[in-house]
């Protein structure tokens, strides 16, 4: 170190060690070298390396773990940093009848068509879950508790993946024992019964603005309309434009997904959990909290649920192992509060209970199948795989393309050059097997006809590699 | 033979014929001696062995089935003969809305319950059903196809199982290619698929009274009325009055169960199949059949779906194997004929699809599991457990007791004397173990107050017999 150089020592530190992470020597996840040993090996103050280590933390390059060290955070390109968020308006849109809102069913059966690039569906790959386990744990069920699984269980449903799911809870922030929860087909049927729960044809709901389509379906076939509130990559929804619709209008519901949201990938910061819990409390509006991507954080602790900070019973939680383990499994779970009741009626009219061996298996996997070991390998490999796919569409798209930088999760959330439309780029795209998801999916009223949402479930390949590129050429062709 | 006697020889042999069945020389089911034998034993003409086997079919002692011979009847006793059936009046009552109607969520959960003797619901017992078969062929379809289990299988579901309905829809009486059908949760899922489809809240479908509470479960969470129609044991949905109905007022979907309905056990005569089938098309009223018991026929040939009649594809078949393999498998179809697009969406947004796994195993099960020689043995079984339970019910109920005797199916129907309020004796009943099902849950007004239904899809034993017992104590103590 140059001790007399104008540059002061801790900006000359932080210098060298961004250029270490910018020639590869430390990669994205990596613990740097402790305070102490920085400032023996550069002879420098213990106190200019943590002056040097919070500047790159401002600079997002690092980030503090508690009681770990220092890690090197995922890079940020010049598309993220600038990233335009829908939120800034806060302009709040009437309420907008799904009537016409459809699945589309072509994107549905091309993410699961081997065929495919499948870039279009929030589904993680076969490769990276523990099927044979789970394989070899259900032929055992079925061997010793033939009777059982053969035979209906009705809602709430299977017991001891109920008090696993109980155990679990200690992680989302809260205790909700066994009886709290109903087991559904997938986290789709938990938020089916938690709409038709809250809501009555022709109410309105409030939703976030992208928001996944699977709750626009839902919606649509209940009857209902959707209040598409502004959400923000960094922070989730707008708090202050939900306050303003609670204040001006009845909602019967606010459906929210505050651990990285499908499409965005954002996570709501704690402050807000806290307050939107509280403003929906004060209106007495029941929150639909959809957590399916909890447990798939890629720093820290896991993020807490909405459904921690409840205290009047209105939060209505759901939630699957479809992301995690399998979404072949249709395991999925609601823990309803004061809803709890009319939960079981209507799933019992609608389909009397789900098949039994589904949720045992799980149950299974989550005792005793290495379910935490698993999560720290998919959260590595899911994280490895946004990386490369945010490094391959920077470099395939026009330089206006703008990219999420989700903290959890699997999904990008993509702002194309407003000429593209995303709907013909899915069809163009189809006709090259590769599947995306358009962007007038995500909302009641087709705003984000520029917009799309790429799913890196599927492992990278050399494939999913040119598949980006010719995603990249026809959006450049459509310019 | 006394070929001088006063008595006609065919009036003496069609009585020593009835003496040998009563005697149990014949029994329920078996085959008696073709007419050329019996003339050869009997030394009488083939004419005569022809009027004496003509009168015992009058005397329902035997049936003809054409191309295999004479068949000894099951044995109906005083009670089932003189059944009144709550049809004979045929007052059409006005449509009912369903708001209050909830499943009773103490039967749901008896009926599974082995601490109880489970007469109320009709799921058939684990004993009787081939589990360790399905174990073993799903273990080795998760260990062979371990990543297609593992992942979803979007609607219109598993291909395989498809095919395998296509091929069975032979025996129903029409073809429907595998593209036809949509795998659902079970029939009970069927339903509700099929109900969404054709009727929006508040609107009017034409049920059986009484009908099983499945149906009006799902047609209270729908926000559906119910227009009652009578039924009978013997024909089922009164025709004149659905065309009464029909002229009068416009509904939208009339549900039926024709082949062994629950809870009367009744079978459409063919004639009213296709009167109903034209009655609707008709009146462009689509018809909802629901056909779980279809393979549980004791005579015969299976009957034929109502399906097999439609032209206009306004009939929405809706059947599953819970009745007959496994039901907590949850594997169900519905061949939706012009209302399949829209329920496919509906299932795609409810809960996106079912468990790929469970409706493989119910597939290779029917191409290679011996689907047919399990239900001959379990057509046996169940047709002996109505014979059994029939008997034991008319010793320990009162005289005025009347029961149906279905020919298919497990579930018997029982009308009480009026004083007997069938609610109050499934609480009695309750604390004594014992669960049934009490009549006014098979209606929408609740008429059905001192009628009870009795499932006999477990395997009679002598704790089955004492709970008989005790029940007709109950019933003689409300008196």
């Amino acid at each position: 170190m140059h001790t007399e150089a104008p540059t002061p020592l801790y900006l000359q530190l932080a210098d060298r060690i961004e250029e270490m992470i910018s020639h590869g020597m430390f990669r994205p996840g990596d613990r740097i070298p402790s305070v102490r040993t920085t400032s023996t090996q550069h002879q420098v103050s213990v106190s200019t390396v943590l002056q040097a280590y919070t500047l790159l933390e401002d600079r997002r390059l690092i980030e503090a773990r508690p009681k770990s060290g220092y890690y090197v955070r995922s890079p940020h390109t010049a598309y993220a940093s600038t990233l335009q968020t829908p939120a800034v308006s806060r302009r709040i849109p009437p309420a907008k009848s799904l009537s016409r809102f459809a699945p589309l069913m072509e994107l549905v059966h091309d993410v699961v068509n081997p065929d495919f690039v499948r870039m279009g569906g929030a589904h993680p790959s076969p490769e990276v879950l523990p099927g044979r386990k789970l394989s070899r744990l259900m032929a055992s069920l079925a061997r010793q508790q033939n009777f059982s699984t053969i035979s209906c269980d009705p809602a709430p449903g299977c017991q001891r993946f109920r008090t696993e799911l109980s155990r679990r809870s200690l992680d989302w922030g809260c205790y909700l024992p066994p009886d709290d929860f109903v087991v559904t087909n997938g986290a789709t049927e938990a938020l089916y019964l938690a709409l038709s729960a809250v809501a009555k044809p022709g109410e309105t709901v409030i939703i976030e603005s992208p928001t996944h389509y699977g709750v626009l379906n839902i919606m649509s076939q209940l009857g209902l309309k959707a209040l598409a509130v502004p959400a923000s990559p960094r922070e989730g929804l707008d708090l202050q434009a939900t306050r303003t619709v609670l204040q001006r209008q009845r909602v019967s519901a606010i459906v929210v997904v505050p651990n990285f949201c499908n499409p965005l990938g954002s996570c709501m910061p704690e402050v807000n959990r806290a307050a939107l819990v509280q403003m929906a409390a004060e209106h007495e509006v029941p929150i639909i909290e959809d957590d399916v991507y909890g447990d798939l954080h890629f720093e820290g602790e896991r993020p807490r649920c909405l459904k921690a900070l409840d205290r009047t019973g209105s939060v209505l939680l759901c939630g699957s192992f479809s992301k995690t383990l399998a979404p072949g499994y249709r395991v999925g779970y609601i823990s309803a509060g004061n809803f709890q009741d009319r939960v079981i009626q209507t799933k019992t009219a609608m389909n009397f209970c789900n098949a039994p061996l589904m949720a045992l298996t799980v149950a299974e996997f989550l005792r005793n199948g290495g379910y935490e070991h698993h999560l720290r390998s998919l959260r590595r490999t899911f994280r490895e795989q946004l990386i490369l796919m945010r490094e391959a569409l920077a470099q395939a798209m026009p330089q206006r393309v703008k990219i999420t930088d989700p903290q959890g999760g699997f999904v990008l959330w993509v702002e194309l050059p407003q000429q593209v439309d995303a709907l013909a780029l899915f069809h163009e795209a189809r006709k090259r097997h590769i599947s995306i998801a358009p962007g007038h999916l995500f909302c009641p009223a087709g705003e984000y006809r520029h917009h799309m949402r790429i799913s890196c479930g599927h492992l990278w390949s050399d494939r999913v590699g040119e598949a980006v590129k010719t995603l990249g050429q026809l959006v450049h062709a459509a310019l």
